[in-house]
C-alpha cells in the first residue's frame, strides 16, 4: 500500500528515466535522512500551531507525527530505513513511512511544501551542522600547527624561493605560516555559515502557497539565524550556496595540498626534514624498500578533486535561467564529496603531523654563506651604503660572502611576524575564538531544538560514510 | 592465512590512514576486476614461455592461474568476490585469491610488476572497452537524430539567433546540425582510443625490472593496437589518458547539453514545439498539472558534471614531478564516473528523443514578416543593388516587408548543408563507418584473447553500476 | 644611466627568456602604479623614522621620496610613465624613476624590501580599492532591482520550474529574489575585503630582514585594517587572497548570469515580457530586422570567463610547495581581469535594466488553468481532506479545474517573502548599510593617507581601461 | 563617409553598450585580420563566378576587391591598419576600409555573408595556420628531449617513485619519458586540425541565404580538407572547435608542466642534476646571490592558465541554446591567448633546455642498497623462490642488502622501452612524419591560395604579440 502512495507520484514513468533522474539520490539522500526529519517535524509543529478551521493538522497530531520522526532517526542510525528507487528520494521515502505508520496523517505532511523548499531546509540544515564540524577539525588541524610552531620557533632551517636557497629562516616561521593560512580560510567557513543560515521552507516550489505558514516560526524551530526571505531565492540559491560552500572548502584544501606538498619534499632523502614513521607510509607490492608519504600525496589530488566540485557547481549553475530546474540535483552529490573530502583530509593530517619526526640536524643544513649575501648587503647599509650599491657589490663579490649564524641572523628578524618574533599569541587567539564559536553554534542549536524536538545530537561521522 | 599474506604489504599501517588512502578504492575497483584478471593472465602466460632456468612459470602453472582468473571473472559477474579494504586494492585482493587457491604458485604472479603498471593495464584494458560502447551509443543517438531530420527536412520553423527570430529554417536543419555535432565528436573518442591502445605492463614501477620480460608479447595477447613504449611515461600517462578521456567524453556532452537545453526550450507552452509524454516527463509532489522535461535537465547538468571530472583530473596532473604519484589514483573515480555519466545519457536520449512528438503547425507558426527581411533584402540584390543598401533600405522600411512563403524560403536555401539541401548523405556514410568501427575493435579484441583465455564478452552494464 | 641601474637586475638575461618572463607585465602593472607608489611612501616614511645610525634614510629624505612619488603618481594619471621591458615590471620601473631624479637616494627606496612583499602590498592596496568600488557598484544594481521590485510587486506573472507554468507569481518577486541573490553576495565582498586588508610590506621575500622594520606603521600609514601577520604566509597568501576575490567576484557573476539569461528569454517574442530599446540592442550585418539583447548574452558568458579566471588562479595556487615561486605571477592578470569583467557588467546591467520596458499585460498572459491546481488542490485540503489525496485528486481531475484570479492568488500568498508579502524592507536595510560601509571604509583610507601623503582619490576608472 | 556606412550598422547604440559588446574586439581582431582578408576574397571570387543575371559581382570586379584585399594585408602588416571601436570588430573594419576604397563595388562583398559565419570562417583559418605552427614547435621541443635521451642513455640515476627513491634509472630515460609525452601529444593536435578543416562560408547566420552560393568552391579556394556541412552547426561549432583547440594545447601544457616540474626540483643545490645559466636564470631585487628557473615555474603556472582558457569556453559553450548566441564571442579570446601562451612556452623551453647543463655525477649520487631492494629481491625469484617470498625476505632484511652496481643494472632492464632498451628509433620515425605533415600541409595550404590570391605566407610570430 505504502508503494502504492508513492508510485502515484513516479506514476507510470518509464523505468530508464526513472533510473536515470533519481538513480543516486537513492544513496546520497541517506545523508539528508535527518536533516529531513527535522525540517518535516519543524513543519507540522507550525501547521499544527496555525488557527485554521478546520485545522490542517492539530497540535496533538504534530506531536505524533514529531514521535515518529524521531523514531525514524533512530531507526536510520541502526541502519533500518532504506530509500527505494520507487521513493526517488529521501522526501517521498519518509512521506510513505509516515504514511504507513500513521495512515490518513501521514498525507498530511506535505501539506504546504514542495520537494524543492524541502530539499533545500534539508541541506541548509546539513550544511550548518558539517560547518560546525569542518570549522573544529580546521581548527585541530591549526592547533598542532601551532604547536609544531612554538616548539619549534628557534630551529633554524634555510628559508627557500623558487625552491632555491634564500635566507636564514625557522621551523617555527614555516609552521606558524601554515597556521595562519588555515586560521584565515575559517574566515571563508564561517561567512559561508552565515550566508546558508536561513530556513527556505515555506518557499514551496518557490512561489510560496494560498497559506498563511509562518515561515519565521519554523526557521525559529529549527536555530536559523537570518530571518526567511524571498520564496524565489529561497529555491534558487540552492546551488549557489553549495558553490559558496565549496569555495571556503577550496580554500582550506588550497592551504592544505601547500602543507602536504612542503612535507613531500621534506621527506625525500636529499632534504631529510622530516622522518616518516612506518605505519604512517605506505609500501609497493614491488620495491622492499618503500615507505611513501601517500597521505600527503592524496591531500594534495583531494584539494584538486575539490576544486572540480567546485567546478562542477559553477557550471550548473551559471545561467540557469530563473525558478526551480532539475539541474541543481547534481549539486548535491558535489558538496557532500567536497565536503567528505575535505574533514577526511583535515583529519588524518590532524593524526599523522604529531607523529612526524623532523630532524632539527638535517634542518639546520644547507646553510652556505649564499644565504647569508642578503645579511652582508644589509650589513653594507647599515654602514651608510645606499642598498642598491651595496646588492650590486655582494653580487660582484658573492665568493667573498661568508657563512653567517643561522641563530644570529633569525634573532637579528625582529619585525612583527618576522623568524624573531612569530607573535603567535594572536593565531593562539584567533583559534580560541574559533572553538569558542563552535561551541557557542552547537549549543544554540540544541537549544532550538531541544523545546520541541528533545535532545538531539548531530552524528560524528563524515559525510558519505555512513 | 590469506589475510596474513595480504596483511604483510598492509602491514601495521595505522587505520585512518589506511582508510584515508585505500577508502574508495575498495568500491571503484569492483570495476576493474576482469581488466585486472585479463591483465594478470597475459603476464603469466608471457612469464611462462620465457626460457629461464628455473623458469619463473611454467606453461602449465601459467595455465593454471589462468583458469583460475577465469573462474574469478565467473564468479566476480556473479557478485562473488569481494575486495576488502586490507586488500587496498583489486590488485592485491586478486593476489590473495589465487594465493588462497593455488597457494605458492599465486605468491609467483606478481614477479616483474608493480600495481603501478598493473593498475594503468587495467585502466587501459577498461578504458578500450568503455570506448567501443560509447561510440555505440553516441552513433545511436546521432542515428536517431539523422532519422529525425530525414523526416522533418521539410517541417518549417524560424531560425534564431540571439533566440530571436532570424531565418525561415527548418526541424530537419536543426536535427542534422545535432547529429554533425555528435559525429564530429566521434573523432574525438577514436583518437583517444588510439591514445589509450598500449599496453603498460612490464613497466613495473616506471623503471622496468631486471627480468627480460616480453612485452610485445602481453601487448598482441591483450589486443593492443599500438607497441609498448618507454616504461617511465608508461606509468606516467596515468592521468593523462584519463584528462584525454574525458576531453572527449566533454565534447560529447556538450553537443548533448545544447540539444538538451532546446528541448527544454521547445517543451514550453508559449513554444509548444514538444509535446512531452507523461512516461518520460516527471511530476511534482506538489504541483498536480505537472510534467517536467527533468531528463534534459538533468543531461545540462550533468555535462556540468563531466566538465568537472575534467577539471580534477587537470588538477591532479598539472604541474606534477617525475614518476609515479599517488596523485594520480584520484583520477580513478573522476573517470569512470565520467563515463558512466555520458553514456547513461547517451542512453536516455535515444530512449525518449523517438518518443516525442513534435508538433508541426506548432512550429510552422511564428513567422512573421521579419523574418523575411533578408530574403528581402537579397531581392533588392538579385536585381542589382549593393546589398549594404539594401539592407539598409530594407532595415529603413521594415514595416513595408511583406510575409513570405517559408516553403519557398527553405526551397531558395540551396547551398550545400542549407535548409534546402541538407546533404544528409554524408553523416550516414559516417555513421555506418563509426558503426563498422566498433564492430572491427570489438571483434579484433575477442580475435586476440580467444587464442589463450577463451571467448571473452565484455558486460554489457554501464560503469559503476554494478 | 636609468637604464643601466635598472639592467644590473636584469642583467645579462637571454632576450628570450626575458620576454617570455616579463613579456605582460609591463601593461599589467600599470594597474599597480599607484598602489605601488603608496606603498613605497610609505615604507620610505617608516625608514625615516627609525632611530638608526646612521639612519637608513632621514625624516627629510622620505619626505623627498614621498613627493617625488605624488608627482609620479599625477604623470601616470597624464599618461606620462612607462613601464619598459628592461624594467621587468612596475616596481623596478619605479625604482629607476626614483633614481633618475633622486639619484643615490633612489638607490636607498628599496632596502628591506624585496619585490615579492611589495607587489603583494600592491595587489591588496589596489584590491582593497577595487572592493569598495565593486561593492558599490554592486549595490546600485541590487538598488535598480529593488526599484523594480517594489513597482511591480503586483504585477502577476507565471511562475516556472523545469521552465514550465507552476503557480501564480509577480514580476516583484522575480526581481526581488535577483536582488537578494546580489546583496547576499556582497558578504563575500565584504569577507575577501577583510582577509585582504594586511599589509604585507616588512616580509621582504617571506623570511623578514634583519632590520627592526616597523611593519604596524606602515600597516597604520596604508590604512590597512589587520595587524601584520607570519612574514612567509604574507608572501605564500598571494594567489591565495586573488582566489578568495575571484570566488566572490563568480558569486556576483552568477547571480548576473541568471539574471541575464530571464531576460534573454523575457525579450523572444514568444513571451514578450521585455520590449528592448534599440539603441540598447545590437543589430546583425545581415538581417535588417534584428535587436538583439547582447548585453545580456555577454554577461552571460563573462560569467563563464570569471570561473574561468578563478580556475587558473586555483590551479596555480593548489600544491605549490612553499615559499614564492614565479608561478603565483599568472595569477595577476585574472583577478585584473576577473574585476574588470564584473564591475563592467554590473555597471553596464544597472545603465540597460532602467531602460527596459517591462509589458505588464504580457506578463498576465498565460495563466491557463494548469497554473491554479495546487490552489485546487489546497482548497480541498483546507476543506480537511489530506494534502496527498487533494493532490491526487486534482491530478485526475485536471480538466476539470477552473480558471483562478492571479491577483487573488498573490494576495493569499502572506508568508514572509511570498508574491503576497515581498517584506523588502530587510533589503533597503541592507542596501543602505553596504552603501554605508562604502562610504566608511573608503573615507578611513583617506583618513590614513591625508595625515602624510595628501588628499588621495583612488582612480574611477574599471581596471585594465586605463 | 566611411564612418557613416559604418555607423548604420552600429546606429544609434548607446556608447556604454557599445563599449562592452564590441570593447576587446578592437584588439584580439588584429589577429584575424589576414584570415579575414582571405576569406573575404575567397567570397568574392566564388561570387564573381556564379552566372546569375545580373551578376551579384562580375569576375573582374572580384578581382578588383581581391587586389584591395592584398593591399589591406600589406598595410596591416606594416601596422597601418586600425580597426576602430564604430567598427565593433575587424568584419565591419574591413567593409569600411573597401568600401571607402572601392565605394560602391565594397557595398557589395557581405552579399550573402553574416558575421556569424564570417567570424567562423576567419577562426577556422586562423586555427589552421596556428595548429602547423604549434606542431612544429611542439616537435622542436620533442626532438630537443629526444636528442637528450639520446645523449644520456646511459647517464645513471635513481628513479623516484612517491619522489622517493625506488629504482635505478637513467637520465635518458627521463628524457625520453617526457619526449614520448609531447609525440603523444601531437595527435590531439592533428584531431582538432582535422575537426577545424571545414569552411563555415555560406552558412550566413546558420540558415544559409536564398542564393546559390557555391560553398564547395569557397572551400576549396581556401585549401579546407573537409566538405562543407549542415549551415547551423557550422555556426554553432564555434567554441566547440575553441574547446577542442583548447583541450589539445592543454595535453601539450600539461606534459610541459611536468617536465618543468622535474627541472625545478632537479634545480635545488640539493640534488644539483641541473646548472643553470645565470643568462637563462632569473634575479632577485634584494638577494644578490639568486638565479632562479622562473622560466620553469612560469611554465607550470601557464599550464594552469591555458586550463582556465579552457574552463572558460567550455563554460560559454555548455547549455547554449541552438542558434547563434553573443556568448560565444567570450571563447576568441581565450583561444587566443591559450595558443600564444602554449606557444611562448615551447619555444621558451626549446631556446633553454640544451644551454642546461646535466650534471652526470651529481646524478650517480644517491645509490643507496635500498635502491637495489627489487633487484635483489628479483634474485632470489630467479633462484626458484616466489616473488611475494622474496619480497618478504628482502623486506625484513633490508639492512644486509648490498649496494649493486647501477650501471649493470641499467643494462639487465632489457625490455623494449626500459632503461636498457630505450626503443627510441620509434619517436625519432614519428618526429620525422610530424615534421613531413605540417610540411605537407603548409605547402598544400599555398598551393589553394597561389592560384588566385598568389603567394601567401602566415605570420611567424605568435598570436597577440603583433
Amino acid at each position: 500500500m505504502v508503494k502504492k502512495q508513492s508510485a502515484t507520484l513516479v506514476g507510470q514513468v518509464d523505468p530508464e528515466v526513472l533510473a536515470y533522474t533519481a538513480g543516486r539520490d537513492v544513496i546520497l539522500d541517506r545523508e539528508l535522512i535527518e536533516a529531513d526529519c527535522l525540517g518535516t517535524a519543524a513543519h507540522v509543529v507550525m501547521l499544527g500551531r496555525l488557527r485554521l478551521k478546520p485545522p490542517l493538522l492539530t497540535v496533538a497530531e504534530a506531536a505524533q507525527v514529531v514521535a515518529a520522526l524521531r523514531q525514524l532517526v533512530t531507526a536510520a542510525r541502526a541502519g533500518q530505513f532504506q530509500i527505494e528507487l520507487a521513493d526517488q528520494d529521501v522526501h517521498l521515502a519518509i512521506e510513505r513511512a509516515l504514511t504507513a505508520q500513521l495512515g490518513e496523517l501521514g498525507k498530511r505532511v506535505h501539506t504546504g511544501r514542495s520537494r524543492n523548499d524541502q530539499v533545500a531546509l534539508a541541506l541548509r540544515l546539513w550544511a550548518k551542522m558539517q560547518l560546525t564540524a569542518v570549522v573544529r577539525e580546521q581548527a585541530d588541524l591549526a592547533g598542532v600547527l601551532l604547536k609544531l610552531a612554538r616548539r619549534t620557533a628557534r630551529w633554524v632551517m634555510v628559508g627557500r624561493t623558487h625552491m632555491q636557497p634564500a635566507m636564514p629562516s625557522s621551523l617555527g616561521l614555516w609552521a606558524g605560516a601554515h597556521a595562519e593560512s588555515l586560521m584565515d580560510d575559517l574566515g571563508g567557513l564561517l561567512q559561508v555559515y552565515d550566508l546558508n543560515d536561513q530556513s527556505p521552507l515555506g518557499a514551496a516550489a518557490g512561489y510560496g502557497v494560498p497559506l498563511p505558514l509562518n515561515r519565521e516560526l519554523v526557521s525559529n524551530l529549527l536555530g536559523f539565524g537570518r530571518p526567511p526571505g524571498n520564496v524565489l531565492y529561497a529555491v534558487t540559491a540552492r546551488g549557489k550556496i553549495e558553490a559558496a560552500l565549496l569555495m571556503a572548502l577550496t580554500q582550506t584544501m588550497l592551504s592544505v595540498s601547500r602543507l602536504a606538498a612542503d612535507l613531500v619534499l621534506f621527506s625525500m632523502p636529499e632534504f631529510g626534514y622530516v622522518l616518516w614513521p612506518r605505519t604512517l607510509g605506505t609500501g609497493s607490492s614491488i620495491m622492499p624498500q618503500k615507505n611513501n608519504p601517500d597521505v600527503c600525496e592524496l591531500a594534495r589530488a583531494k584539494a584538486a578533486r575539490v576544486c572540480g566540485e567546485l567546478n562542477t557547481v559553477l557550471g550548473v549553475v551559471r545561467g540557469l535561467p530563473g525558478g526551480y530546474q532539475r539541474d541543481v540535483q547534481e549539486t548535491k552529490e558535489p558538496v557532500m564529496r567536497g565536503m567528505a573530502e575535505t574533514r577526511a583530509t583535515l583529519r588524518v593530517l590532524t593524526r599523522v603531523l604529531p607523529d612526524l619526526t623532523f630532524d632539527r640536524a638535517a634542518l639546520a643544513r644547507g646553510f652556505t654563506p649564499a644565504v647569508f649575501a642578503t645579511d652582508a648587503a644589509l650589513e653594507r647599509v647599515a654602514g651608510g651604503m645606499p642598498f642598491r650599491e651595496a646588492y650590486q657589490q655582494v653580487k660582484e663579490q658573492l665568493a667573498t660572502v661568508g657563512a653567517g649564524n643561522p641563530e644570529d641572523a633569525l634573532a637579528a628578524r625582529v619585525s612583527r611576524g618576522a623568524p624573531g618574533n612569530l607573535a603567535l599569541e594572536d593565531l593562539t587567539a584567533r583559534l580560541s575564538a574559533a572553538r569558542a564559536w563552535v561551541r557557542d553554534e552547537e549549543r544554540a542549536l540544541g537549544k532550538a531544538l531541544r523545546g520541541w524536538w528533545g535532545p538531539y545530537e548531530p552524528a560524528r561521522a563524515l559525510p558519505l560514510s555512513s
